[in-house]
């Protein structure tokens, strides 16, 4: 049997899936458990529910809230929030090169880095030189060789845009509904930051 | 100066009050902070959001997970929880009586009672039986003499109806969206039983 494998779905969009990035690989690190990097988007999941953006732009109540409890959630942890803007970002783009990298091998890496240019440093995650941040963050840290325009190509291709569209109707196959969700080997759906520890130790149990 | 205290605001239709209610005054007693029992109703706030009923209705894989997730959660703090018949339940009544009970001082006993009899007991609360069972059992736990026809009367007194609606407009006012929600002395709103320690130790610090 291989070592146990938590699959960590998130859409660069989501400000809770920042928290989770950050500390995700620690908290696996130190259960045993693997993470499984599935980027997807969160839009045609939330257009089904019938939302044109974001829950937190449909809701203000709810969106002005989110923001205080990201706020207070990031000065507990130690680590920078700002809310980018604008607010969600959209994170096509992002989600491709993710994907590039999740092929690769380097995505561990490349998602806390693009998540910290987006909601520490304000970096409008659409825009190309982002993206090429970010992945100039991954070689420098790893000593990887990536060059970035053949990265950035590649995930133009068809088969990253469709390997995309698939990991979101999987999403929604698997009755995924926001992110970060947890999905554990034996299928258990766990949703939210808050729960990341909970749903390391279900995996780590199975 | 008084004792800090934390409002705590919440509809006897949610699942997630329900566990608050059987935790907050262990958890504020030991912070040193006195708990005020807001008691409200969603449904007009849902309804202003566009709702038509609960979102865990509005949204169905929402709310199949939320089922799932206060399984999980009622196992790991050892209390018993089963999905009422209807859910939401019809939650007027329910709050009518409270308002009554925390005029008179008792609401502290009342609410995990009759939180227990919806989501342990599986009771319908919207029964005029189901009220009189957890107000009995305040009763018999505090050694009140309470006679429960005249709670019931006075909580249809138009008194107490419109004290309902004072409370459900001053949770709009403050921009409560959700339950449980608590409030500390300076304003802050914190949402969700998942916060419950982080707002009890915010209202102590302050």
């Amino acid at each position: 049997m291989g070592k146990p494998t938590l699959e960590f779905w998130y859409d660069f969009a989501s400000t809770y899936a920042y928290l989770s990035a950050m500390r995700i690989k620690a908290i696996a690190d130190a259960a045993g458990v693997d993470v499984l990097h599935r980027p997807f988007l969160l839009g045609p999941i939330f257009r089904a529910q019938g939302w044109t953006s974001s829950p937190f732009n449909v809701y203000r109540a709810k969106g002005r809230y989110m923001i205080r409890d990201m706020e207070r959630l990031a000065a507990e942890r130690g680590i920078v929030f700002h809310s980018p803007d604008p607010l969600p970002q959209n994170s096509v783009g992002a989600a491709r090169v993710a994907l590039v990298a999740l092929g690769e091998g380097w995505i561990a890496q490349f998602s806390p880095a693009l998540f910290e240019l987006e909601f520490a440093e304000r970096c409008n995650i659409s825009a190309t030189s982002t993206l090429e941040k970010a992945v100039r963050r991954v070689g420098e840290k790893s000593g990887l060789s990536l060059d970035f325009a053949r990265v950035f190509e590649r995930s133009t291709a068809n088969e990253i845009k469709g390997l995309l569209r698939a990991q979101t109707e999987a999403a929604a196959a698997a009755q995924i509904f926001g992110a970060p969700t947890f999905r554990a080997a034996d299928g258990e759906l766990v949703w939210g930051d808050d729960r990341l520890d909970q749903a390391v130790a279900w995996e780590a149990e199975l």
